[in-house]
């Protein structure tokens, strides 16, 4: 067009040209433009027929200008001052002005008549013809940190800090530099190296007694075993079996005389062994395990025997190489009676690794996950052990070979015994923490680095802008934050417990363990997503991280089991172990609780989207409190309605088991929330503060958003209120993103830990 | 107790034993219940005041029962027949009776009363002393096939029956046999081997022109596609690398000249390649890509160069070893001025495997999951190549050096381009959904099998028969068998279209991939936790179906993405790719359609809970597209309220990214459900599609359930219909259940593949 003769004679045409280019840069001309288009020209009588004519085949798509002419035309309107570029009539005014054409207002009139047709958004005109002049709210955000980040590691490791220096220390040395192989055999031999390591270092023993080398300090344990996960996984599985499920096996379940013989080796690693719980048919039902220990009073020894297959113990870690001893479950018969299950001290290997007549030991092999634990299944052949490696705390034989124990019940007692592992519920779901924070470290640096689209002809803009990649992973770094704390509760409960807390504090891990791992999973799924094809490559460490910590949702208890177990512990007022014997009772006592409830429903409340009462974190808290008092009820409400119809109850429950699960949930969640905000409360730097309150009220409207829909069933609020709650959250996860990298950075991770090259600072 | 002298005197004190046994065999005794039972004893005034207090005793906790005397009691308690146990006081009763007793109904009826007191439901009393009597619905409920699978195969296989049989059966050859190795190097070049075999079938070029070696079938291809998915995910990709993304580019990017020289080569695998797109800077955003090719007129060459080392190719399939040329796409420069991206075949390679000069090529390494395909990185450093390498369907260098194109906007002209190219987001999406069939009948069948806890006494009962693990997977099942139906439609519309349809298939392709890769995503999480520890194993093969399909939700466009793509193709009239020049007009369109929505919203509708409306699909459709049609109308009011207030129109569509995304999913949802509805009423065998039927139903309700908040939110549904919604979820997941074994079977996926030793049938 800008060639054409006809521009010449006529250089007012030019005024055209902005729109035009516009009606060609992008889009196809549709019939309805056109006609548009046609009509406007059409009405310039100031135009000869020929200039119309013209001016209607520069519109018509079977005359559509070529590429190399767009470019020009570009480049002439681009002469103009962009201030012009206020609506198209402007832009080619002041174009005809270039050529010496003043217009009349009229003509102007007429063109911006037809870019309201158009549906022209005056504001976006500049971007068109002068794209690096646009200046978004999306390019701009970036990270703006608004604390310290030393003072928020203070508050987060609190009076560990030492020690997790020391262990930050020692994971960041050379030796610990990850294997990059996929051979089972080097793996599993660096694993076990660096076990010894952290054995040499005192920390396999720190839990135990200080007569058997440790330190008698169990919080140090947890510790260790949370920052550990920095690294890599199997370590901390490996660690964890040994010095935990074997260790703590042997101390919890022994007495003295087995804390003399094999504490102080079991610290060293001077005696790796076995925790043998797990068969090939019970996995979640240990109670039901088959392997017998028959007891011989003749000879004063047990024969331990795996009866078939599918009782051989599996999955047992440390068992395919390395395990010299194994502690086992197994059924305890004598005089031809069960007495349910107990543990017993078996030796496996010689101290040289030969494995011992009668046990068979076969290697799991190839794993998702955790390959450098070297896990196999064992049977045993009638192999006889002395008497004395029974595990003798709940239950013993006496002199006269008679079973002897203060708790009768066979359930009881064995319930009782692994109450006092219930530490390998407070270690994995604090493992799963670090691995979340691992993950959220890696994602969050590269979602504040990668750029990925932008503005036509502007640069590009760092993904962590976008709000879908901020719903993805702002909710998510709450979640660890407020993890942190309710996890950090959970194991000073359990180390300051008394035994009429046990149940409860039982409870509480088994109802964050599976809320733990579970977000874990969701974590880390999202952050291989949030990194794209730099996530799926096995550098970026994504991979390990979530493969290995996939199997946390299983072991330690099922998740789905657990949080049951969370719902019958709430339905007993008494929180013991539910029984069947007084379901009904229970159930009268709970639906008796529900009173209070309606209370809360008035029409003002619910339909208040006042943001005071939105973001008040008593709000929050009263509202996470009817959802756990209120799904408790129903629930018992509902089983007491099949029990009443003459259902059995095992019927009964599995009828409700969907249920069941959301009173688990809806109680851990509270118990989370409320940890959080107390914690919050007692944050003394100010800064710091601040950005956890900001998360904690993240933390709960992302919760409040995800049961919306049980809200609304509910009436506890109405769509007015979950529709401005969404409104919030979003806007939370804008405003947290820019405190995102320094949120990670608090976390400490050593650098040699997280090594991902998307991620790692030089 | 029972062998107390005072029973000599008084065998009548026997009729307690049933109770007190009851109330020591597995709980503690409360203060409340001891008072109880203390005041039960002190009424009976027919007993001597030593007989009292030796029952007073019986229950008092310092004086507990030992396990072997709990054993006795039992013992002694079941020589009465079990129809007795009707409550504690007639057992006693009956067991005072074998003693001579005879008991006054005063008696009885204060040991009623106690019992009432203690919450005892009476209909369970006798699985406490006679386990082996209890019978639960749980228990019973076992797989019960409805249909005949025959008849079922054939109705998902349709006309390609005998293509999916062989590709099936050379699947099962032994060559096809999965190694078990990590070593990289042996797995890619097992996987190259096995594309070869299928190029000797002919399975390579089967959507080449009849002239080129192939038998132009675009559909055998992705059917063939399809059906490898039951295999090593690793083959498939190199499959889809080479046949598809390589040589569709040749084919419909390139003209005669191209398919003459290359077609035939790439089909048999004598010319393996790549398709040469991303960058390490440009993975979503390829309209960004920074490799040039820059024209020289004087030698009619091309320069492919790299400017810096983040404009190298990455994740590029068949670069670290295979190939030998590449479909490199890089922005043409002519006289200094950019044409917009274009591609080019660039050798890589000579024949003997030697990369050639100025060709850097590095190797990805080890990733999460395909890793018998060899991803690599690509640098060219000012390598020449001759004119004829541009592939020039839709933009040429004439010969005078001049750029045409009929497409004049270079972002028209590259997404023209791209849209060729839209069988890829075909072609993963079906894969996804063979690797969730393997997933699922893996895990059906073994929570079939797989037997855990039971009610106390009795035998276990399969995995499968608990709610909770029915809702996980059912409607996954339901999910697959949807997305069968939807993907065969996509196929079909695809194979059939004319240039018309090109954006509509497009967003629907942009649509399903999301959908279809996200739920496999979840799909292989949910089996994995399924199966519990055996998931975790690798030779159950979870492990390698997660983590190869794990990248399915990224490449072929990010999901997310692809979900704005949907969405912004949803906001225009005319389908057209969505520009800034007629925001405005568009979102004014859209508002203008909101009308009728809010005629559906009548009271009776919103509250109905009958049956029969819960399980229409009449109803089920049209709330799907009562959602789909309010979140976009209201996405577009959004929007346009926020460009109305001035905001910038790339800020306004980040603020409505995530509203913009639940567009997309509304939209998908509807036609799957529609297509999946159509298919069914198509069925002829009446039990195949009365069981399709009720997968129809389960998918309908999971979805409406999992948008609830929606609905209810909206004013859709009220609380009680939500809430009956959920009722007849879970009972038809109850249902499936007995058809789930039989349903997986009908994906007649062979055993070789399966492979999995917790699933293969021998």
């Amino acid at each position: 067009m800008i060639q054409h003769p006809i521009l010449k004679q006529n250089p007012s045409l030019i005024i055209f040209l902005p729109l035009f280019y516009a009606v060609w840069s992008d889009d196809v001309l549709t019939p309805t433009e056109i006609k548009t288009l046609h009509t406007l020209i059409n009405k310039q009588r100031w135009l000869s027929p020929e200039e119309r004519s013209f001016l209607i085949n520069q519109i018509d798509p079977s005359l559509a200008p070529s590429a190399e002419e767009l470019k020009n035309w570009l480049a002439e309107i681009r002469r103009v001052d962009s201030s012009h570029a206020t609506s198209f009539a402007n832009l080619g005014n002041a174009l005809a002005a270039l050529h010496g054409q003043i217009m009349s207002a009229e003509v102007k009139q007429s063109l911006e008549g037809v870019e309201e047709m158009l549906g022209v958004i005056s504001h976006e005109i500049v971007h068109t013809f002068y794209p690096e002049k646009r200046k978004t709210l999306t390019q701009a955000q970036s990270t703006q940190q608004s604390f310290n980040t030393e003072a928020m590691a203070s508050v987060l490791e609190g009076k560990h800090a030492n020690l997790i220096a020391k262990v930050k220390t020692l994971l960041s040395d050379p030796e610990f530099a990850y294997l990059d192989t996929d051979s089972l055999s080097l793996q599993r031999e660096k694993v076990l190296q660096w076990a010894k390591h952290l054995a040499n270092q005192g920390f396999g023993s720190i839990a135990y007694p200080k007569e058997y080398g440790g330190q008698n300090d169990m919080a140090a344990y947890f510790t260790i075993m949370e920052t550990l996960s920095y690294h890599d996984l199997s370590l901390v599985v490996k660690f964890g079996v040994q010095f935990g499920l074997w260790g703590m096996s042997v101390y919890f379940l022994g007495t003295e005389k087995h804390h003399k013989k094999y504490l102080k080796d079991i610290g060293t690693l001077a005696l790796p062994g076995c925790f043998a719980m797990t068969e090939t048919n019970h996995g979640s039902n240990v109670r039901g395990l088959e392997t017998t220990a028959t007891y011989n009073h003749q000879d004063k020894t047990f024969t331990i025997h795996t009866p078939h297959v599918l009782a051989q113990k599996e999955y047992i870690g440390n068992a395919a190489l390395h395990g010299q001893m194994a502690t086992v479950f197994a059924k305890l018969m004598i005089d031809g009676k069960d007495y349910g299950v107990n543990a017993f001290i078996v030796p496996l290997r010689d101290a040289s690794g030969k494995i011992l007549p009668d046990i068979s030991i076969e290697d799991c092999g190839r794993k998702m996950g955790l390959n450098g634990v070297d896990n196999g299944k064992i049977s045993f052949n009638q192999v006889i052990i002395p008497k004395d490696n029974m595990l003798d705390r709940f239950a013993q034989v006496d002199d006269l070979g008679k079973f002897f124990s203060p708790i009768a019940s066979d359930n009881r007692r064995f319930f009782t015994m692994l109450g006092t592992l219930v530490g390998g519920r407070i270690g994995i779901p604090r493992s799963a923490l670090a691995t979340s924070k691992s993950g959220l470290t890696i994602a969050i640096r590269y979602g504040d680095q990668r750029r990925q689209f932008g503005p036509e002809g502007a640069s590009e803009v760092p993904i962590l802008n976008y709000r879908t990649h901020q719903r993805r992973l702002m909710p998510l770094l709450a979640n660890v934050y407020a993890l942190h704390f309710a996890l950090q509760y959970l194991t000073d409960r359990f180390i300051n417990r008394n035994e009429e807390e046990m149940q409860e504090i039982e409870a509480l891990a088994a109802g964050l363990k599976p809320f733990a791992t579970w977000s874990n999973t969701q974590t880390l799924q999202e952050c291989r997503e949030a990194c794209g094809g730099k996530g799926y490559l096995s550098e970026n460490r994504i991979d390990a991280l979530k493969n290995d910590s996939d199997i946390y949702t299983t072991f330690e208890g099922d998740n789905t089991v657990l949080l049951q177990l969370v719902a019958k512990s709430r339905l007993t007022e008494f929180k013991q172990e539910f029984s069947n014997m007084n379901v009904l009772r229970i159930l009268n006592y709970v639906a008796d609780q529900a009173k209070t409830s309606l209370a809360e429903l008035n029409p003002f409340t619910i339909r208040n989207t006042d943001e005071e009462h939105l973001l008040d974190p008593a709000f929050h808290l009263s509202a996470f409190k009817f959802r756990e008092r209120d799904i408790l009820t129903s629930a018992a409400k509902r089983l007491k309605r099949h029990l009443d119809s003459g259902m059995d109850s095992f019927d009964a429950f599995n009828v409700c088991q969907h249920h069941l699960v959301e009173v688990g949930f809806a109680h851990v969640e509270r118990v989370i929330l409320e940890q959080f905000q107390l914690a919050v409360q007692n944050v003394k730097d100010e800064n710091c503060q601040q950005v956890l309150n900001k998360l904690c009220t993240l933390f709960a409207l992302n919760l409040l958003d995800k049961n919306k829909g049980w809200y609304l069933e509910n009436g506890y609020m109405e769509g007015v209120k979950t529709k401005v709650i969404r409104k919030h959250l979003n806007q939370l996860c804008w405003e947290v993103r820019q405190d995102a990298v320094p949120l990670t950075d608090a976390f400490k991770i050593p650098e040699a830990c997280l090594a991902a090259p998307i991620a790692v600072r030089k």
